[in-house]
């Protein structure tokens, strides 16, 4: 990553608004969020970043996970705004700023934003997480080692999670984070982590047939101490018509 | 309304960053959108305004619906942000401001604004609507009025129906738009007007009826020249359950 220069980043963004991603992996069964570590502290916050001048909001989304992952066409949606008139006071970032010497930073960074919050579902193997210039860590973290974030980044990964957890009631998830082939024991994991509870193993697996999203491969898994299971993918084209119609179908 | 002194005014909320609020009302058969015309022109304008420094992003839509519509306690919800690098470009308001010789507006107004969006539903027998002081009427309009808007507003506002289009697909709609007792066929016409597209009379109550969000009253509908429909009324524990869990219940 080109690093711009410091006495003149600050002034190209617009004032007041800023963006949070909370980047959802998944990886030897566990749901993994994305982090940074702020420099020269041990707190951890969401990546972020804020908006250029002439840059649309998506096209900001796009290139702050771009930079953070290394990924291009990232599936990404906003699902949420964090406006709360002291949610950014306190900063730990501004520390930063001082010890760098942004000049006109501080002033800029020391204002209220108001946060838009996109979701991102990547696929794990394939993301190269990088720090940016306020961070000197950027790692995946599994969900229960994410319990006390900057600010309010709590409040805003606990939205995207409620996000999620009312879609996997009516949409197919899965496709975007879990690897071409996986077996019904690991999608029934992504979903229990989402959920926060256990699932019955034979209604789940009934309950999900059904809404034909899924083709079984003739393959099984290889390399497990039990009986291997089953290897599917997503029949993408149902998946694509749930997505639009919900898994019940339209009206 | 009591009018704010327009020499301080602008100045007292965050730059950059707007609402546009998509409220939809129920009469006689038909979808109903809040507009605002502004003065002096023929032009129409979603409802919106600006978030002041101390006040959140909810409390700001609140404050803005409740000037324009006179209710307390609004079901609104945000749906999306809308953040085009060109979006805000020559608002007609601007002219407004000129003329009626707000101090500092229009340096601040001409600005790149990032607008959430909020959609309200409302019932419209109770909604008593006022315009703004950039507007000289503030009317409901059926949506196949509203086809030139001004700046994004279409695209804001057909976003919002976006959202409706899919929410009807898995989760209750209609509480807080129809009167307290209303007929199956109003009930279609809010889903048909919603979808942009005809349903099946029978289709229709039969999958209404099988979500048990329903109950059925032993009243019929007065008035009408052909064979007067049942009421029904919504269930609003049911209802309640089905916002949360969807239609079809959760895993």
């Amino acid at each position: 990553m080109v690093r711009p220069k410091p006495d003149t980043d600050l002034l190209q963004f617009l004032k007041h608004v800023s963006l949070d991603c909370v980047v959802f992996g998944f990886h030897d069964n566990q749901l993994k969020i994305l982090l940074t570590r702020i420099k020269n502290t041990e707190l951890w916050a969401l990546p972020g970043g804020f908006v250029r001048k002439e840059e649309s909001l998506e096209s900001a989304a796009n290139r702050v996970l771009n930079e953070r992952t290394g990924l291009d066409n990232i599936f990404l949606k906003p699902f949420n705004v964090f406006g709360d008139p002291g949610r950014s006071e306190k900063n730990p970032i501004a520390n930063e700023i001082i010890i760098s010497g942004v000049n006109n930073g501080l002033e800029w960074f020391n204002q209220r934003f108001i946060s838009v919050g996109f979701y991102a579902l990547v696929d794990f193997s394939k993301a190269v997480p990088s720090p940016d210039i306020f961070s000197d860590l950027c790692i995946w973290k599994n969900l229960n080692e994410t319990s006390s974030l900057i600010l309010d980044h709590n409040k805003i990964l606990n939205s995207a999670l409620e996000t999620l957890r009312l879609q996997v009631n009516y949409q197919p998830l899965g496709y975007n984070l879990l690897p071409e082939k996986f077996t019904m024991p690991e999608l029934q994991n992504l979903y229990e982590t989402i959920l926060g509870k256990d699932l019955d193993r034979r209604n789940f697996q009934r309950r999900m047939l059904s809404f034909k999203i899924l083709n079984k491969l003739e393959e099984r898994k290889t390399g497990g101490a039990h009986k291997a299971p089953f290897l599917y993918e997503f029949n993408l084209q149902n998946y694509r018509q749930a997505l639009q119609n919900g898994l019940y179908g339209g009206w």
